[in-house]
């Protein structure tokens, strides 16, 4: 996994089904590439496979089920990710919570499948236990902040920063960076400054009008030299 | 939805991921002109956007969330799912159950945005309790038969008659399909003999070394008549 | 199962708590006896052997896990539920909703156990769903008049009369009782004028000053006749 | 919460259901007053408030959700744990795993209400991840050996050993137990020996002919002195 990164979740946004997940993606690769910044898309489920034919950037699932590829009806399995296309994987968003031990099977599972592992938690302590489990990069995020546009590099810069300090005294191979409100260039570099190593954000990019033009403003930050 | 139908389940089967699930939904498109019969395939959700766009038969999804379009990571709306270019909900399937109040929401949003929909369940009393939910039509599928290749049109034809018997009493309108352990041609006829309307089935077209040739036995007995 | 009954959900309400539950069942034995009707209490499973233990009337449980008895910590299973001297069983009430194969288990079960099974539903047509697997009674409860004092027997009369129709027209052994927002003798009287057997209500007891005196009052309607 | 200890887990078995739950208790409350050591009991959720009014020694809660105390059915709250007189909580049993943010959320509560908290986990990683939650025990319990007869001190010391390795150099103040296939006095010697302080055991106790004599035997370990 590279860094500093910006990851852009599609979620479950009418504005990024069906077909206008891969305009999304394709807007956040010409940006990707003009700036020589790393940004990873992550489509809902059922545009994966035909996102990650369509651009070269990194895909990333937005979670996965702990079954193995197999007869499991409806559910997604690391294996298979893998095989439609993706990269990496997002685990334990606060809109997808997971089992504690499920999060440490499937970050195993998809580590030695090659896939980048981020993983969500709601706050420093909690972050904490999710960089214990070796992932490449744990997401703080507040959820009382996600969605309302109140940036959580401005709103909530202490649980960013208290969240970098303890990662980064116990498990300093673990990457840490943030999202939740993320709404301008400036906010990334606002995060950016706290010490993260990305951002990780959504409607901003998945609702804008020209979705290129925001990535391009999100996304620029990152050039302006490694964090 | 057009009946006798054949459905074929892509579950999480690593055989059926990637590229492979455009394969095998191809070679059932090929088998459906050729006879002239119903055959929808139900990819995983990895692969829905990309099988969607791929062929022209029916493309059903394997389950879907409550949730509606918008801020839900990693869950699958219905919405979403016709945007994808499904035209079908599988709901309930034994390896993903789901609660009797989402499957009565579910049920209904995916009928308002003009889904075919189709309820599993385990036994002919459970059928009956998902007729009760006005689906288009549900599939009895003992559990302890999936995946055996012992057809429940064989090894518990009673299930199937009763459920038969038990739905058509009371909801006339919605039609009785079953599957679990079906794997051959012959087991498709023994199941409409029985007076289902269609067949449901996983490993026997998804793990066939020629998918189009096994397709095409299963599918023949839904060529010779109406049932 | 004795009809018509007042159905009294202790829920997780702290005022039922500890050994407040035993103080509430004891003023609803008092009632029962007084005024001869059917009255059953369904404390929280944290107080359940110790209210059973400690009056007469029925005592119900809140809900099941489908599971044995067994090694299965922190589970609840239906046989267990029996031995802690319940002798009834709430099921899908739509704070604890349930897997549609898992109520109709854990009702076959519970009736095999010689419970007393009441399965919750939120509209007609999902009750009917409910009612097609057997248990003694459903509830037709509209989550969205659950805890206002809006009773449903006032705001959605004609939700409850369609579920007394449709219910008696295919499952005439199935009770109809209701539920949500009931708060005096009144709303009960109005319940069971719309045809139902009984009513399942919990704040109004729960938190009165005195439970004996409001309990009284809810249950006056029920000593007036059969319904 | 005090150290070394013995924790009887009485899960969902049958043995242990109804008044069985108090005698079993009892049987734990005289060994720990005439050994002076350390036992607490775990009784299921329905005889919890009668387990707790029968006997003096601690009381723990084999699980609990995150709603606060009010109108959640089946639900079982921290609070109402404590009010029913517990002083414990045990949470993530493989049994009855929890999502990392709720054990996150639980952990922080049951603290605040003056509870005892003991998270249990799979291996060695995910006991440092679950430690990071700052309970005050984390339960090492190899799924593969609960209820084996095959003792975690014996089959697997490594997990132990790392456990307590990895707990003690990240997290010094949380303690770590141990647990999984636990049947003899020896079994839990053997397992203070690897640097644990308590155990965690169900079955032997509870299935025993003679409650009291076998928990004498598993308990005369932890007063040979501290650990």
């Amino acid at each position: 996994m590279k860094f500093p990164i910006l990851i852009i979740n599609f979620k479950a946004y009418y504005e990024a089904s069906g077909r206008r997940a891969v305009h999304i993606a394709k807007a956040a690769e010409r940006v990707a590439k003009e700036l020589g910044v790393n940004i990873a898309v992550a489509p809902n489920h059922l545009e994966l496979a035909l996102v990650a034919q369509s651009v070269e950037i990194p895909v990333y699932a937005q979670g996965a089920d702990v079954e193995s590829p197999g007869a499991h009806t409806a559910h997604v399995a690391v294996d298979n990710i893998k095989e439609a296309g993706a990269s990496g994987l997002i685990l334990n968003h606060s809109e997808a919570p997971l089992r504690l031990n499920e999060i440490a099977k499937l970050t195993a599972r998809a580590k030695a499948a090659g896939l980048d592992v981020v993983i969500c938690a709601p706050d420093p302590r909690t972050s904490l236990a999710a960089a214990a489990l070796s992932p490449h990069a744990v997401a703080v995020e507040p959820p009382e902040l996600i969605g309302t546009g109140r940036a959580v590099s401005k709103y909530k810069p202490e649980a960013v920063v208290e969240t970098v300090q303890l990662v980064g005294r116990h498990f300093p191979d673990v990457a840490v960076i943030t999202g939740a409100g993320i709404e301008s260039g400036e906010d990334v570099e606002a995060a950016l400054k706290l010490g993260t190593r990305g951002v990780l954000l959504a409607s901003a990019a998945v609702k804008a009008k020209d979705p290129y033009l925001k990535i391009l403003e999100l996304a620029k930050p990152l050039a302006a030299g490694p964090p």
